[in-house]
């Protein structure tokens, strides 16, 4: 695989003999055979209407592939840890970086301008990288993810809860639309990868051959784990047949195809976790306090315009419902005409100055046309179209066959192409179902009016579920009635005012920190938003047993479990007792329980090293001389008749950091050694007060081991305990510290 | 309302005229006409076969009932917040507890022993209290739940996401299978109501009355908000075509059934959120090294009697499927026979002694004696039966019609009784397809055989998903194993061995706190899980904007909102000085800029209110007395050469617990005032070393606050940055105080 070859594509498009789009499926790449010319679906330049290349996969096995992928794909990704997955998403990541040229090169067919592919492309990679980054940052480094607090379920704490997330045992199949050939694969990618499940990607016939060349620099990189990615470039129909419980479906695309997969009695019954995105008639809403004149009235204009045009609208999170004061529709529509004038040009991406494409395809274009009737049927007028003549008549010619620029600079028509100029559309009657219902998938956006933020609020919800919508107001008043009201039905919610106008990262532009998805209409489905996607494709179960049975199978120590100690106060305390004992008889314990787990590397250290401390007194002198030191003079520790009449203690105690600083002093071991530094602490609860006279002993117990995979160290978490003479829990706590592995 | 009325039905049962089962809908208690008792369903006491009640909606406007919830429901519990939720679900489990006796007298006509309606009855109870408590600890205050960390989006930081849960505007419209007319009802009902949602709660019609009886008495207690919950006795049937994108349901019931749901075209394509928990073919799985003799065969042999035997084995989380090494088929038999001769006692639940009552009605024994005979023919042996007679000669007679103790305390044949004993099939083949696919909803389990712990996770898997599994074993190896190959088919894995047998939960009891549900077959649902079952009464979004506004929208401060600065270094940091400004330029925060925010009870405390502190410059002196006081002498803080040599210090530097003590010392107001105590401390990370000669100052913000409704102050948390003269952040964190209200 050399650069030359990933850009066969471009290259064939001056070619007489077209090439059917290959697959990449159980670990090879895959071309029907000869005569599936044929029948296989001809792909065009969005711009120039040549032929691209023919898709096809007759004679692809689909269920050969399922099994590959839950066979082979599964052991090679469960072979690896969190970190280690996150790894080489962060080196796909940088590899496509450095290949990505031939990505745009390639997306320009599809009518892509190069801001349009950079969303799509370096929007792809971004999701990589950020999924790279969280899965080191949030997830443990090993395979199981624990979800929330654990559950004591005992009054002796022999028994209790904790939730898990393990990998569900069988396939991501993903489903793509045809306008985000490179983020829409690697957007549902990403997630799957890192939480384990091997992928197999489907894109949309139009645009599969972007998708390819992306994979084809995937597999390039001699990054993926066999098994882990699979593409099936044309149809697979019939895929559900091949699914159960173990698999995950991720779709993107009509609400008509998503209904019919739902449909399916393997979805139904069987098991198979279907997420869907669909269609969606996003609302941008004008705050009452943004008038023209205002920031906000200037943002929501070009917010507006951005997303009618990028992508020539293309996009499911695209404005389609500018809902607007009634009293300022026609500022609203002389704004976003006047900003269309000034800086869209339409054309062929090739050209210079082209600022928005064609469409996917001539008959995508006729789709959106056949959208832009039925609007117009249900209500609508024509309030701008590029072209002068149409703005005035209403007539579909006049956007329908723009003056376009063309490769070579030149402008006129450009029939072969599937040029459409923007459109806005304007509704007088607001409650209009069209407007609420027919979604025009390209440029092209309806403004209508609404009396107050009630109605507003009313308006918007009317779409039935969305994936975002934006809310363009500075009246705090104004932002809490609306978002509060819309919130319910929306995946995604975008507040612009002055002070974001500029940093926000747009109304259309899912970030893979969030949430991407919608209720409803939208889909009812959730993707992206962090580690959040990570989990759908592992199942949460309730796991329930004894400490040391939790322990072992969530890797982090709890209360309870055995523990190995070393200290001056090494006496096991009651409860665990027991559990000591057998440990010390398997003969590990024994040997270990006289080192202090700081003088333990990561490579020795497990989860119950601990060490039991001595205990200490504490004097009046003692709090007065910090109150002095510190100058932490609060009177609950140097005024006892102020400190009596407090609800919580009972006179003069010791201050909370005090405890803390003497627990560490009890607790550390001084000279150079594995442990590097105390980087943190979480979860403090001061529990019990301490009186002059306490006496204090800690006791800490390695919880949780991350080793870090390109570093000489991990984290170690701690579970520090304070407790008094009678043995009560005066403070509880998680100390973090850096470990040398060695 | 009066305790004797709530005893109506248990009175009827003795009387002629058996009364109509009333529903209540829209506030009022309402009943169908008398010419809907030609059609009612007619439900009998399982023992006796008396007829209790008649059952009919004829009449019954379900739309109302829905339109009722989404705006009388809605409003009421609107108005209220997450505290005030949970405390009403705490007063109700009150209200209930000590009107529990009028429900445990007529759940004795369901069938139910004293056990059984402990589980019911007094679980049900247990649900409210836990969401109660689970309300008011982990839930803020007020109406929305953030979710997980903030996501700065931003370079200069102002512009950022987070995520949000508001409540849905619908119905959460509850369909209830017969087994737990309390429970199920309850668990449905209290995270709904503690999210915000209206219930609608339909139970099934063989125990509606026991439902009915517990709405009543929740009716009585008068602390039902309006519209809150409703109830419909009878069918529901087109309920779904009431119900859109603001609505839930949760179903427990058949596959059958749940399968229709999931076919109706508003749960398909028009966003109802849907939830069920269906048929479960729950294993038990005997671990290797659990041979007769250790106390987890015993374990496991009590669980499985117990499982089969309590509520007579219709629980859908009972164990179906007991999966032991091929070699002790025998011995487990053998065990669980014995076992259940000695300690099974069928009979009326009216009748001292009977620890295992009847069938919920005679039409449901019918039904698992059809689906015994399916076992039957599918390859199952009968293994033991009650009536010794039936072990030998696997005949239906010798179980169906059992010797039992009646109501008066005699013993003899019942055939008005739902009467079924304890039946153990056995399975030599253990792929037979009917031993894991057919349920017996009674008390019916099978017993098969496996070769290896990888076989044993193979044929638990083939229930193709469950709500629940037990592992007994105490070999950490084949723990792992086994749960590592269920987990992703099991919403619960229970593991029992010596050290939990006696204070575990037990296999069949969903506890509140844990999720109950499983994937596959079992539904796919998620219920319970503390605050998990909130939100799926909530939508998840991702709201985008400025600090001001995410500040504004969550309840939580977020670095770079406006503050209200008091304090010697009460010069705003400079990304917040424009934002400071138009605060000053309200009058509001001009007034209290200068007041220390510890000396503002919760009335006056805004989020925002800061002081920022005086610098401090740290010596050497001060690190080594330290060092000395607290015993904390880490080489970093001491040796100057080893510190040196460390890799994250440039040498000797400051304790981090010497940086907390002195901010403390920097930020806090002594004298007496509304803060209280420092009571905690969360997400500390020490970011930058602190050597000696660095001046460090704090900036301490008021994030969120707490106020407890029942209690005199609450709790602010405190985002405390400390930096060093460069102003580069030293350490982060989160200071929690309680605060008077006043």
């Amino acid at each position: 695989m050399t650069t030359t070859e990933t850009s066969t594509l471009v290259a064939a498009t001056s070619a007489t003999e077209v090439p059917l789009l290959p697959s990449f499926v159980e670990g090879e790449w895959w071309s029907p055979g000869v005569d599936a010319r044929a029948s296989a679906a001809p792909v065009r330049d969005a711009s120039t209407g040549e032929l691209v290349s023919l898709v096809s996969s007759a004679g692809l096995d689909v269920e050969a592939a399922v099994r590959y992928a839950r066979t082979v794909g599964q052991k090679s990704l469960g072979a690896l840890t969190f970190h280690q997955r996150a790894l080489i998403l962060k080196a796909l990541g940088a590899y496509l970086t450095e290949h990505k040229a031939e990505l745009y090169a390639v997306s320009t067919q599809t009518g892509a301008t190069k801001r349009d592919s950079g969303v799509d492309i370096d929007g792809g990679i971004g999701v990589l990288f950020t999924y790279g980054s969280k899965g080191r940052r949030e997830l443990p480094n090993s395979t199981v993810i624990v979800d929330g607090a654990p559950e004591n379920l005992a009054r002796d704490g022999s028994f209790g809860g904790q939730h898990v997330y393990t990998r569900v045992p069988g396939v991501a199949f993903q489903v793509n639309a045809f306008n985000f050939p490179v983020w829409g694969m690697l957007e549902k990618f990403a997630p799957a990868f890192l939480a384990g499940v091997p992928s197999i990607a489907k894109p949309a016939t139009p645009t599969a051959y972007l998708t390819e060349a992306c994979v084809r620099l995937m597999d390039a990189s001699g990054l993926l784990p066999s098994g882990s990615l699979q593409l099936i470039s044309g149809s697979v129909r019939g895929f559900l047949d091949h699914l159960d419980l173990r698999d995950r479906v991720g779709f993107t695309g009509s609400a008509s195809t998503a209904r019919s997969l739902f449909e399916h009695a393997n979805v139904i019954s069987g098991g198979v976790g279907l997420t869907a995105e669909t269609d969606s008639l996003n609302a941008a809403i004008l705050g009452p306090d943004a008038a023209p004149g205002t920031p906000e009235f200037d943002a929501f204009v070009a917010s507006v315009v951005t997303e009618i045009t990028s992508k020539a609208g293309q996009k499911c999170t695209c404005i389609r419902r500018v809902i607007v004061p009634r009293a300022q529709m026609d500022a609203v529509i002389d704004a976003v005409g006047a900003r269309i004038t000034a800086r869209t040009v339409v054309g062929d991406p090739r050209a210079d100055g082209v600022t928005m494409g064609p469409l996917a395809s001539i008959e995508q274009r006729d789709e959106v046309l056949r959208s832009i009737d039925a609007l117009l049927a249900g209500g609508g007028r024509i309030a701008f179209a590029a072209d002068d003549a149409a703005a005035e008549g209403e007539q579909r010619a006049a956007f329908t066959g723009p003056q376009v620029v063309r490769a070579d600079g030149s402008v006129g028509e450009s029939p072969d192409g599937a040029f459409l100029a923007p459109v806005v559309l304007r509704f007088d009657d607001s409650d209009s179902a069209a407007v609420h219902e027919i979604e025009a998938f390209g440029p092209v956006c309806s403004v209508i009016g609404y009396d107050d933020v009630d109605d507003a609020v009313r308006l918007a919800n009317l779409g039935g579920g969305s994936l975002v919508a934006t809310i363009a107001s500075v009246d705090p008043a104004a932002v809490a009635t609306l978002f509060g009201g819309i919130a319910p039905f929306h995946g995604r919610v975008l507040v612009l005012d002055r002070d974001d106008a500029r940093t926000s990262t747009g109304h259309g532009s899912p970030v893979p920190h969030l949430v991407h998805g919608g209720p409803g209409r939208a889909g009812g489905g959730e993707e992206l938003g962090g580690i959040r996607a990570v989990k759908h494709f592992m199942q949460r179960t309730a796991v329930q047993g004894t400490p040391a049975v939790l322990t072992a199978l969530t890797g982090e120590w709890r209360e309870g479990a055995p523990t190995s100690q070393s200290g001056a106060g090494a006496a096991p305390a009651s409860a665990d007792e027991e559990s000591v004992d057998s440990v010390d008889e398997s003969g590990a314990a024994g040997v270990s329980a006289a080192e202090h787990p700081f003088r333990k590397p990561l490579s020795r250290l497990r989860l119950g090293d601990a060490v039991a401390s001595d205990a200490r007194e504490i004097t009046l002198d003692d709090i007065s001389h910090f109150a002095e030191f510190t100058g932490d003079t609060f009177y609950a520790h140097t005024n006892e008749e102020a400190a009596a009449a407090n609800p919580f203690f009972p006179g003069r105690v010791a201050h909370g950091y005090l405890l803390l600083s003497w627990a560490a002093g009890l607790f550390v071991d001084p000279e150079p050694g594995p442990v590097l530094a105390n980087y943190g602490l979480e979860n403090l609860r001061f529990v019990t007060p301490v009186s002059p006279g306490d006496r204090v002993h800690v006791t800490l117990t390695a919880k949780q081991i991350t080793p870090r995979e390109n570093e000489s160290y991990g984290e170690v978490r701690w579970d520090a305990v304070l407790r008094n003479q009678h043995d009560e829990p005066v403070a509880t706590y998680d100390v973090l510290t850096l470990v040398s592995k060695e």
